[in-house]
């Protein structure tokens, strides 16, 4: 018999205790793939356990107890120490990936993240070994699965936002404090990690440019759907003329695009390349066992053998103007007249009209139109023209879509 | 600088030429990587080199001529030497895989086939490695290109299946003699190896199930886009009654479901366990520089790291009477009391109806209908007599439905 795997956990809150209990539940199921049985060498909580005592009996170390602090400084110290660490926190990754993977790799130890995006879809593995030497142009998708449920009930339901976050919330995909999920800053700190792996450079949060969808209106999305739209809370990081651009907003797709139909708690991730095409990955974003599953995953592959540790070996500038396609929602006075002003503005910031609904008369009356893409920059000094037009009632509301639309 | 390593290429068509122009190009990446720089060490063709000459100049194998003979001998005499193999050659893994993961567990040595199912989708890598502890309950998916190309074609257009498979020939989607993809041979390889990874059991080809796609007419897609329905050649592989089944059929899937939007000659493939719901994949099955990506991830895995080699610890018994649910299509005398006659035999077979199309009237009479999941032995007796009955025109043809409709 070989030696058994010494596990010391962090944190036992919902996947904690779902990693405590699929350890035990797949014990010989490691031990026939690994050669090695993995067993809790003790297990540290808020109110009980020493952590260097942990540290001292355990091989590897599973941090999941979230946040920067303590974590960041057990996770050093195990590394320190030469143990292997699999860790769910995105957070710590996304604020001190630098520091994480300098001292990893200067232990030559391993660090290992799947757990931290997109819950058991195996988008950091992908990436990181099987498209590990490709030049990869573009990660995007679906990283928060308390907004695709909210925007999909909403959709569904025409309910507006504060109604299905409270539903959302009674039915445990939201937190009692959802402001992380749904201002955009969880997704943002999972797309600072993709961009990283993806493009081997380092990536810090505050580069990441992230909206929410907390201002998104039931209209919104009853004239989108007009329009063979639906809406999805979307992290793009993409190389963008020799830089790179990371960010995280709201965003429309037409009905055959591969992420629309990705619908409820699901994530989903799509990576492009000109030698894979594209490949598309969907599956749960959160859930207990599920992540418990990924933290498995990667203690398997510690187990079974080395892998290169992630290092930052380009230093890309951050793009912030890109290029855009946009929903512009416009509440107009029902004049002659007003829609060629609006054209005319649009057209001297070379902006062009893909599609329009007019709907509505006197006081109500309402323009909702699709624009090609466009510069960013150029289109936000075209609506706050248009914005100063006696004839429009309200601040223009405008939403960004994606606009390929596949077969 | 530390020492380069030597790749032995075996094979230059589509795929092997796309390798070597793909690994001169991403030369500086691997390195970067895996701190060794790789070099082609020689190319064995129909026409030139010498493979013992190539082995012994090679630290790595890549397999790329296909077919099970010679290279069933030069991927054995590699291992035998101790030099890891990188294939895309599912035939060879399909028919000789217990010999073969026996031969290289027995010298210690990878064996990598990322490339045999799926192209560039990592879906290898994610049954043994991500999921390589989790209890599968089932892997499944579109894992042919050509035929899913025709069929996309074939409901786009109504055409017939010989019109769209000679567009699919001129286009370079099926190869002059198309058999092994449109009768299901191709699919069911894929499946097989797929099977034994997921379930950790041997699987031989013999096994494996399979129908092809080439009896399909026009009017069957056309009565399915009525009832909501679209066509994909399935392969499936479940654990069923302690168990295994592993199948290739023609299917039918209601449009929520995840694998109805994947159109043209793209692959898509499914796991689903417990621990981690679902987690769906799909990319280009595919293309000569899609292919020679998945070889690429393998190779860096190789140099990267060791790895398990699969090892088949289970000996699962085959299920051959499986439940399903069909479509089934009749040609009908249009005679009162044909459909009571009909919806007896069901009856008595315990086979429930869930949904009816009757079309036409005198000699053109169609019924055609969904049934709802029943074992087939089951079913097939129920056609069998129904195919007896007086009223019924034409052999009655039916197709597997997936009766699960997603949300």
């Amino acid at each position: 018999m070989s030696e058994p795997v010494r596990i010391g956990l962090l944190g036992r809150g919902t996947v904690g205790a779902a990693f405590a209990g699929l350890l035990a539940e797949r014990a010989d199921a490691v031990e026939a793939t690994t050669g090695r049985r993995p067993e809790l060498a003790g297990t540290l909580t808020r109110s009980e356990g020493d952590f260097s005592e942990i540290l001292a009996r355990s091989d590897v170390i599973v941090e999941l107890i979230g946040g920067t602090d303590p974590a960041r400084g057990y996770v050093i110290d195990a590394l320190r120490a030469g143990k292997p660490v699999v860790t769910a926190n995105k957070q710590l990754l996304a604020q001190h990936g630098d520091e994480l993977f300098g001292i990893a790799r200067e232990a030559a130890v391993q660090l290992r993240f799947e757990a931290a995006v997109a819950g058991v879809i195996p988008i950091v593995r992908t990436i990181q070994e099987s498209f590990g030497v490709t030049e990869v142009d573009k990660v995007f998708g679906i990283v928060n699965g308390t907004t695709n449920f909210i925007l999909s009930e909403m959709a569904a339901s025409g309910a507006a936002y504060g109604d299905v976050l409270a539903r959302a919330q009674e039915l445990g995909y939201a937190e009692a404090d959802p402001s992380d999920d749904v201002n955009g800053a969880d997704a943002a700190a999972k797309m600072a990690i993709l961009a990283r792996l993806a493009f081997h450079t380092a990536v810090t949060l505050d580069q990441v440019a992230y909206e929410g969808i907390e201002a998104i209106q039931p209209d919104d999305l009853a004239y989108a759907q007009e329009l063979d739209l639906s809406l999805k809370l979307l992290g793009v990081a993409e190389r963008r003329d020799g830089g790179i651009s990371v960010r995280v907003f709201p965003c429309f797709l037409y009905s055959g695009h591969p992420l629309a139909p990705i619908g409820g708690p699901f994530n989903a991730v799509m990576v492009e390349a000109p030698a894979i095409t594209e490949v598309t990955m969907s599956g749960p974003g959160a859930g207990g066992v599920e992540t418990a599953s990924a933290v498995l995953g990667d203690l398997v592959s510690i187990l079974a053998g080395d892998a290169p540790i992630h290092e930052a070996r380009e230093q890309l500038p951050l793009v912030t103007d890109v290029p855009s396609s946009f929903y512009l929602h416009l509440e107009v006075a029902d004049e002659p007249g007003v829609l060629a002003r609006i054209a005319q503005i649009l057209g001297e910031n070379e902006i062009s009209v893909k599609s329009v609904v007019q709907r509505g008369i006197g006081e109500d009356a309402r323009l909702v139109m699709v624009v090609h893409e466009c510069l960013e920059s150029r289109f936000a000094a075209a609506v706050e023209e248009i914005g100063g037009l006696n004839e429009i009632r309200s601040t223009p509301r405008f939403i960004r879509v994606i606009e390929e639309e596949f077969v």
